[in-house]
């Protein structure tokens, strides 16, 4: 199995397997541990590598694979944990639609020099980008 | 300036503040950084203690004192750095909405012996409840 020895790799192994629909790549990823989660957007809650590897699932075989372009807008690391804050534009496999752009926060734990993803929390922005109007909360 | 012993006081204290309208209060809670955002749901990366508390009092202008709950679902915590999963349920201050309920990721960075936030990225769940219904990504 693949060992990530840096948040970097593990966060662009991560989107290559989201731009693959790659299940058996995107499990390797995750953290296999009760406190692992995942907020789709617009999306609940999910814990628990089961329940998140299912929903990944579900998106790969409902879409073709899309196009992903990511940026790391900011990079949080202490002692084995890192977050990253991370600008996505993901096209849909159609070929015709413009890219979707969402914010994501990944976190990253370091386990036996291993980096896996433990936390990916993605939002669709919808009330524009003036940083003036904030939503209610 | 009273200090944060633990990520959980400053937590209290940043939804205290945020059911108060409390500006003052919410300002000593962030770390002046350019490294600290906050992502209100729907809304786009602010990043910055300036951008973000400008934001913050947008919404206290805008809005009577909400009822704010939390309940925290997890906790991570290394050397210096905390990253809490909470589940916010906000009702507006006109006494008669029902709640909305939110998930959060709040970020806390300890400077010096005092706690504070660093990131706080909230999302609006739309999809329901059910795990294994995953929006596209």
């Amino acid at each position: 199995m693949k060992m990530h020895a840096d948040p970097d790799s593990v966060e662009a192994a991560f989107y290559q397997a989201f731009e693959r629909c790659d299940l058996t790549a995107m499990t390797r990823l995750w953290q296999d541990a009760p406190d692992t989660s995942c907020i789709h957007p617009g999306g609940p809650l999910l814990q628990g590598a089961g329940e998140i590897l299912d929903s990944w699932g579900q998106i790969f075989s409902q879409a073709s694979p899309p196009e992903v372009r990511y940026r790391v807008v900011n990079r949080l690391q202490v002692d084995g944990l890192a977050v990253h804050t991370v600008e996505e534009a993901v096209r849909p496999g159609d070929g015709e639609s413009d890219p979707t752009r969402l914010i994501a926060t990944n976190i990253y734990r370091n386990t036996n020099g291993n980096w896996q993803l433990i936390a990916h929390h993605a939002s669709l922005p919808m009330i524009g980008q003036q940083p003036r109007r904030g939503p209610v909360h």
